[in-house]
């Protein structure tokens, strides 16, 4: 291929979003992803697919990981077939797997060292966004950076917050976004739940608060999930294990204390515990269902 | 007077916002407070005004409660001067402080072996929607009691949600609503006082969250406070210290956990113990100041 091309590593629900609303902006595109059945549906769209991201990378200008986390994200570029053995010098990697914004500030200057440019860029908005190319991506990096990866980016989202120069401001922005929406799937199951103890029914719950000051993002979100009993993982519990986990780490590393969001770390920890880790994160209802007797819809279905 | 008025009693901003909305209605209205300066703003609308609940519930056939708490409740209803002394039977009385429910409960029967109706009525809106008539109340009581209450609903609320026909129904949705809120307020001020720590510019976090998974009412309402350095208190922290206690005894009450919602109400309580309690709520932001070296918007200004 003469054409630079462009990749997108890891095709889940996001990735294979992102890299079909890059193939329809008419880039070409590589999807890297071990799972036969991802690069299958790829190939259906008119991508190209790959399993290695060696080979994803070979002739690549910008190259996005769409990866679960930072071990994923140090293997796909590092590891044995991983995407450096054979980048282009000069090529941008995005770095869109929350991450621990040491990790990504380190990643940067290692990529810097290659002769590669680096965007930290962690991705918000879902699966369906990912799929309408209408993410929003908290970037950080510099110009160059930001510049190489502008047809990539303004393919998969609608909004890109430039958050500074280095790499790091991205991922903190991104802490910032999984604390607040962690603890606030958290407190959506405590407080409805709380509902149901009480005697209110769930569905009127949902009515009432998403119209008054109570509301949020994640409770609009994700209470609709258990008044349907369907625990099907848009986003895993152990996401947000893991999510909280970062934030809890960043605060104990710069001596500053979390005690809400620690509390609901044990939450998710705890759904976790109880075999959730894979369910659809607002099965941390079942937490509370664990220890009183509420009903929840669905309960008592085949 | 021969025509039934309708009664306000408590003329704080909520108060007199509801009862300018009541006399803006065209309904004959009396307010009631201790506060001359009070009586005085709403004699200047038009209004009747008096010191006494007992002055102002005579000939009354409405009489919305719009105190503080189940103190301030009992007292105006039942105290010396109370509105007991003079309300008409078959009155109706709207109870709209944050109670709790088996307080509103209780009050219902007590009010119906007095041959009084009993509306468990409390707002959310804020000071603006009270003076624009478009809170939205949470209600229980029988049909007789929504009836006779359904002029004042209507100069007040553009939504009633009619919640059941027992007393403390509409307590229990304004408690879970206020877990939420209260919750959501000190996750407002840990994450964006960790984005802060983290490096990151408040107002940037303003932008990226109000535009993300991460925000919450609460968040885009009260951030801009701190934003400002401007703690004027529009709601006070000691309001959450209240209302988080009344959500936690309840959980305590029916064996129901609710670590989340104790850990928030662990930082009001800082921010009250650190003089803070008649501050504006998002003054907890500064639980997490006295605990770093963070700088918030406004410090160091005369």
């Amino acid at each position: 291929m003469s054409q630079p091309t462009t990749a997108v590593i890891g095709l889940g629900a996001m990735g294979l979003g992102m890299a079909r609303s890059v193939l329809r902006a008419g880039l070409p595109t590589t999807g890297c992803d071990l799972r036969e059945e991802a690069r299958t549906a790829f190939i259906a769209d008119g991508g190209h697919a790959c399993a290695t991201p060696a080979e994803a990378a070979a002739g690549c200008a910008a190259l996005a990981l769409v990866v679960v986390n930072a071990n994923q994200t140090e293997a796909v570029l590092f590891g044995q077939g991983g995407a450096l053995e054979s980048l282009p010098e000069g090529a941008v990697v995005l770095g869109c797997a929350t991450v621990p914004p040491a990790f990504a500030r380190e990643l940067g200057a290692r990529l810097a060292e290659r002769g590669m440019l680096f965007l930290d860029a962690p991705i918000s908005g879902g699966a369906l966004k990912a799929a309408s190319g209408e993410l929003s991506v908290m970037a950080s990096g510099s110009p160059e950076a930001f510049a190489a990866a502008r047809p990539l980016l303004d393919a998969v989202a609608t909004t890109v917050h430039e958050l500074g120069p280095e790499p790091g401001q991205g991922s903190t922005m991104k802490m910032v976004n999984q604390c607040l929406a962690g603890v606030h799937i958290a407190t959506a199951m405590e407080a409805l739940a709380l509902g149901i103890r009480s005697g209110l029914d769930p569905r009127s719950v949902y009515e009432v608060i998403t119209g008054a000051a109570g509301n949020s993002w994640m409770f609009e979100n994700r209470v609709p999930h258990v008044l349907d009993g369907d625990y099907t993982p848009r986003s895993a519990v152990d996401i947000f294990v893991k999510d909280l986990g970062i934030v809890l780490d960043a605060g104990r590393a710069s001596g500053f204390p979390l005690p809400v969001t620690a509390a609901a770390h044990q939450q998710f920890l705890a759904a976790s515990g109880m075999g959730l880790g894979g369910a659809d994160d607002a099965a941390v209802v079942k937490v509370y269902q664990a220890l009183s007797d509420i009903e929840l819809p669905g309960d008592g279905e085949a």
